[in-house]
């Protein structure tokens, strides 16, 4: 059977098109009976609005809502900068959800997506796995994070990043790296370039885990115990905030670094670049990465159906500071 | 005569209250002939949409415009996470304008003020005395900036913040001390309360302004070259990017901190405590000044015609590191 339209809902509900596109659209009045009609028939039929019928159906909005965990971070703040920028020159706004401390608003959000209210959404955040993405009809951008195969994911070259970084520090003749990052799954390819590149070389890996929505304050008491516990020479941290965070409970605890602990982040965000030059990091482009998703989500707008095509991972590179 | 009303420009106009309406919302389709039609009755007469003009020609749209230099910058990165935390709470959603780079966009973006699109800003930038705000209907609060008679503004006490610092400085002995700021002009709080400091100390002020859309490469060279060229014993900054800049100056050119130079900054965002604990800075009450501002929108969509009371200006405190 062929995917269903607009015109086969509003006849198996008795009602006219611009009914169901009002109930798509949450416009206008309605009465509860109607609704309901309509919205049985949608499921009865499985009706999904595509491209042609959406843009039939409602006005464009010209927002793109733009998901992240918080501008608060100097890495999200430079990166949905470079959204807006790039977003701002093809005519669009930012909606923006700054979810952090409160994953049910990234949830509540998503609504804004069924009720037409946004054209499309870039998402950054790690929450959790937020399930009304795959309800979501509109077109999608991540920037690095895996939603579902028909999302493409801008990001950068996590793998590379995470084996410079690595290489670099056993290099310079750390022997007892710490690895302190976010999540240690499978998908973490950071921690993965880590862990390949320290077996190539027979060392014991050290990896510990904090999770994404751990305040400040407690990310910084658990880092403090597990330098001390790890005996560690060295930490790579897959975030800025974390390396300095190591940079400073060496500072309080009297390590030379580099010559007790070697330190390395990761992003090179333009305020911490500036803030704390001495940092060795892997610098993430920032710029391009937001500018890719911008122009991804776009060119998704104007083409929902299209097949998402592979996107290469973006170049990162290692900035050498004195923390290393 | 009595302000016009929207039956009025539909009387002149010979069209019907929706068609206003329409014109006004810029939504639905309408010839050229009557658009125009209309707008010349608007102008003729004329004619403001009042609140209860607004909410009976247009739905809200739960939007609040926020416009600010740029929220790379961890301060207004952090306010931005502030007011969209508390806006959330409150229904509305946040659309975003990081202006920095382009001054003409923040321009741009007051159109959309015009066509209704939200339902009330808060703006936060210094580019320049855009005009639009002069003309905007629509309810506004300003966060530590003047925008007009009618605009609340919400700021920390800046006279209090370049008291404290400039105190500070000299009773740890500075007798050069140099402020670096965006702009210098009477309106700058934290300039005239270094000079009011100063001058009852018989000591010269010495004052560099390097404009507020100087980049950041541009700025570096700036303070360096003052820094070297005032023979500074101290130096004042109103952000703590620029006081981070001269702490690389003096780290680079082997001048000891603070002993040859003492640094004081101004905001303390998370980003920057976290990043650079050992920077004292006076700390703005970033959270409570986004939350105020927040709280004032919200209060003035609700009732835009209520004159707006004084906001008096929340309290900073000097947080003390090693650079000073």
């Amino acid at each position: 059977m062929a995917r269903p339209k607009l015109q086969d809902v509003a006849t198996r509900a008795g009602v006219s098109v611009t009914t169901v596109s009002r109930v798509l659209n949450n416009r206008g009045y309605l009465s509860d009976e109607v609704r309901a009609r309509v919205n049985a028939a949608i499921a009865e039929l499985g009706y999904r609005p595509d491209g042609i019928a959406r843009s039939l159906i409602g006005r464009k909005s010209g927002l793109v809502g733009v998901i992240v965990p918080t501008v608060a971070d100097p890495f999200f703040g430079e990166l949905v900068a470079a959204i807006e920028n790039a977003l701002a020159e093809r005519g669009y706004k930012v909606l923006l959800c700054d979810c952090q401390e409160n994953p049910e608003r990234e949830a509540e959000y998503l609504d804004l997506l069924q009720a037409n209210r946004v054209d499309g959404v870039i998402t950054s955040t790690h929450n959790r796995e937020v399930r009304g993405y795959d309800a979501a009809e509109l077109p999608l951008v991540a920037v690095d994070r895996r939603i579902g195969p028909r999302v493409p994911i801008v990001r950068g070259d996590n793998a590379a990043g995470g084996r410079l970084a690595t290489e670099h520090l056993l290099a310079r003749g750390a022997r007892r790296p710490l690895l302190v990052t976010a999540t240690d799954h499978p998908g973490n390819d950071r921690a993965r370039a880590y862990r390949d590149v320290v077996a190539a070389h027979g060392i014991e890996p050290r990896v510990r885990a904090y999770g994404y929505s751990t305040p400040a304050d407690e990310r910084r008491a658990l880092i403090e115990t597990w330098l001390a516990e790890t005996g560690a020479d060295a930490v790579f941290a897959t975030d800025d905030l974390t390396a300095l965070m190591a940079l400073e409970w060496a500072h309080k605890t009297g390590r030379r670094v580099p010559d007790d602990v070697r330190i390395v982040g990761y992003d090179g965000s333009a305020a911490v670049r500036l803030g704390m030059p001495g940092l060795t990091t892997v610098r993430q482009p920032i710029a391009r990465l937001g500018a890719r998703a911008a122009e991804l989500i776009v060119d998704r707008i104007a083409d929902p159906d299209a097949p998402p095509a592979a996107e290469p991972p973006l170049p990162v590179e290692l900035r050498l500071g004195w923390t290393s």
